[in-house]
């Protein structure tokens, strides 16, 4: 079994870096922050003998020797970036988790035939930059680096420019390593596995994910003195659009759900009817034709709401991924360990999207899910138990042992 | 009548300092460019022979003597800020309008009786401090000087400071000066004068304005994993009540108007469901009843909305006055000085605020209005032709000379 104490000490040590608000962490991608946090889990890396590999995505593969050197790597990990007020566990966790074998195998002498590669993977959240699990994504060929390099945040910086001024634009090429297989631990974000009372989730599935980006365009005027049917209000449209979103999502629940999470209203004046609104909208469903319904069913509705209010209405796919179904024989280890510990646990589908969704397309993969209390996540109040985590660590270690042939 | 050309090429010549994006202006108040567009003022007005007065909420008076000292002055004015995507004429025509009179004044040898003041009124837009109209509204008493000085800025800054960092805080108490009457000049940011195909509206009455920030609190978590059921999602919440404010204001339509000019989404990530967005509702009428009636509804289909949906909702009104009635004797002065000088002219009730409607409480007040492209203001976009400004100025001028006793 891994060490609890030691896993949710690092865990508090990370978390002192980039806080939030509110007991939270702001450590968002590629900023200062980011950089600080890599420092640490390269440092703490390195204290157990791993050398480190950075490539020109930034992701991070902190390596630790097999005894076949002729054996593909098995990979664990996931992310260090958080949301704008995000929790200390989503991401970490499956990071430091897989530091915690590393060191539980120092610890006891355990030899295995595959080296096992832990792994940071750049730009999970995809809050600063679209889409998420941008660097995975790169990694697994779904989109060219120079596109990713391309990627704007808010004020208009480049992915690029701001990898490269923290510091950690590495030089292997991205996507040149090969993979014997992929774990991913993780909170789950969601209510089931708590209401369950399972200490653990095997993920079989992930739900895929649509972002569409909705540019809504009326005519900025004054709200004093433009009269009601003069008006051009995109941000009455946007508010019929929202209103439709929730509409949509309901008719296929449980087995969809939709959400905007970002919105921006211009010229955001209190004495100007606004003139334009941007906002994003957030499909997800474990079935391709149900996200595709909705997604139809946004520009369908979209434009009548538009049409009838005389404004300008565009779409366009800002991210996305297909529903997953992860590799059977990893999601197989995944559970009979959960079994031998003597863990509870029940099969799921990831509500999320992960890193392990892209790497699944390239190497066998599976992920390993922990309950987080009251399911909140994307919160900084996110909150889980220091023996969930031991848990989910001692899986993710069984399984990856497994797989990496002890 | 006064020279049309020297108007226009003043305003073009202000216009060049915090020019917007697309043909407008962004000089907001209390910021660098509002400072240079100060001091540009400021060296016209010395050039006519003026002498300048600052008070301590950073109000301009540029004083021209009359020929009796013991004459109470008769002010004339508007605002030379604008909003961040605003117009060039809006308060601009008002102050250089001023201007224009002493210009005409000194070019004919013209004197008066009383003196005459051209003034321009800090932060009359309200979209960098609410609420709008803030320093004549300390000036006629409405607000404490202290409470204005403490108004902040989206970022935290406030407006005290603000004021003292660019330079144009004074030592002049406000509202210490006794005025004989004042006049303001000003676009009509509506259609109604177009439409009609008038050159001058005689403005006798100004709508009623109330400001709520309305603030919904939910739950930010992930929009992935979080079921439907189980949302707390303050946008939609927000929404439902942008939908309600639209009915609320088309009920009693033509007599109101009312929408949501600013709107902040918290933590505003594409996958974080909005936990905390906060907005302003501006209603507007011509009558108290109304505005009451607005305000109430919005507070109780809010509550209704919020109950209903598990979130919190708060009230808070930052900004608002009553309607306004203008003096006689001046509405009769501008309407006598249109049929004068054979302009076509119409009564007309103000949609937007006006620092005229403060300072109607302390001085006999009335107001000039010239028409606007399809009635668009509050836009970079905003248009008026060299002759309607130069209209609005002469009818300005013969109303304050006829007050100033020529
Ligand atoms: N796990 C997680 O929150 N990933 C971010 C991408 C997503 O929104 O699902
Ligand atoms: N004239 C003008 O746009 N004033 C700003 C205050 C308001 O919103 O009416």
């Amino acid at each position: 079994k891994v060490n609890a104490d030691r896993l949710w000490d690092s865990l508090m040590e990370m978390a002192k870096i980039g806080p939030g608000v509110a007991g939270g962490n702001n450590r968002q991608t590629v900023t200062d922050e980011d950089g600080e946090g890599r420092a640490l889990f390269q440092s703490w890396c390195e204290a157990v003998g791993c050398t480190m590999g950075l490539d020109t995505m930034g992701n991070m593969f902190a390596e630790y020797p097999g005894t076949d050197p002729d054996a593909l790597p098995v990979y664990v990990g996931s992310h260090l970036d958080t949301q704008p007020t995000g929790g200390k566990y989503d991401g970490v966790l499956g990071v430091l988790g897989g530091l915690e074998i590393l060191r539980t195998m120092k610890d006891l002498g355990i030899k295995t035939k595959h080296p096992i590669v832990v792994t940071n993977w750049t730009n999970e959240e995809g809050t600063r930059f679209a889409p998420a699990m941008l660097a995975s994504g790169v990694f697994a060929g779904v989109h060219t680096e120079e596109w990713a390099y391309d990627r704007e945040d808010a004020e208009g910086k480049k992915f690029g420019d701001e990898l490269k001024r923290i510091g950690w634009r590495g030089d292997e090429p991205v996507g040149a390593r090969m993979m014997h297989a992929m774990f991913e631990l993780h909170i789950e974000q969601g209510p089931i596995l708590e209401a369950e009372e399972k200490d653990i989730g095997v993920v079989t599935h992930g739900q895929g994910l649509s972002w569409t980006q909705v540019t809504i365009e009326g005519k900025d005027s004054h709200t004093g003195s433009t009269p009601m049917p003069m008006r051009k209000n995109a941000g009455l449209g946007m508010a019929r659009v929202l209103e439709k979103v929730d509409e949509i999502a309901w008719s296929h629940a449980p087995h969809a759900v939709g959400a905007a999470g970002h919105i921006d209203v211009y010229p955001n004046s209190r004495n100007v009817i606004p003139g334009k609104v941007v906002f994003t909208v957030d499909f997800r469903s474990p079935e391709l034709s149900v996200i595709e319904d909705m997604e139809a069913r946004l520009r369908v509705e979209g434009q009548k709401i538009a049409d009838e209010m005389g404004l300008s209405i565009s779409f366009e796919k800002v991210g996305g991924f297909d529903p997953v179904k992860f590799d059977e024989g990893c999601v197989t280890a995944v559970r009979s360990a959960a079994e031998r510990l003597g863990y509870s646990h029940m099969d799921i589908i990831s509500g999320a999207g992960h890193d392990a969704c892209w790497i699944n397309q390239v190497a066998p993969t599976a992920m390993v899910m922990c309950p987080c209390v009251d399911g909140l996540s994307h919160n900084e109040a996110e909150e889980i138990s220091r023996e969930w985590a031991a848990a989910g660590a001692d899986v993710l270690m069984h399984a990856v042992l497994e797989t990496a042939e002890i």
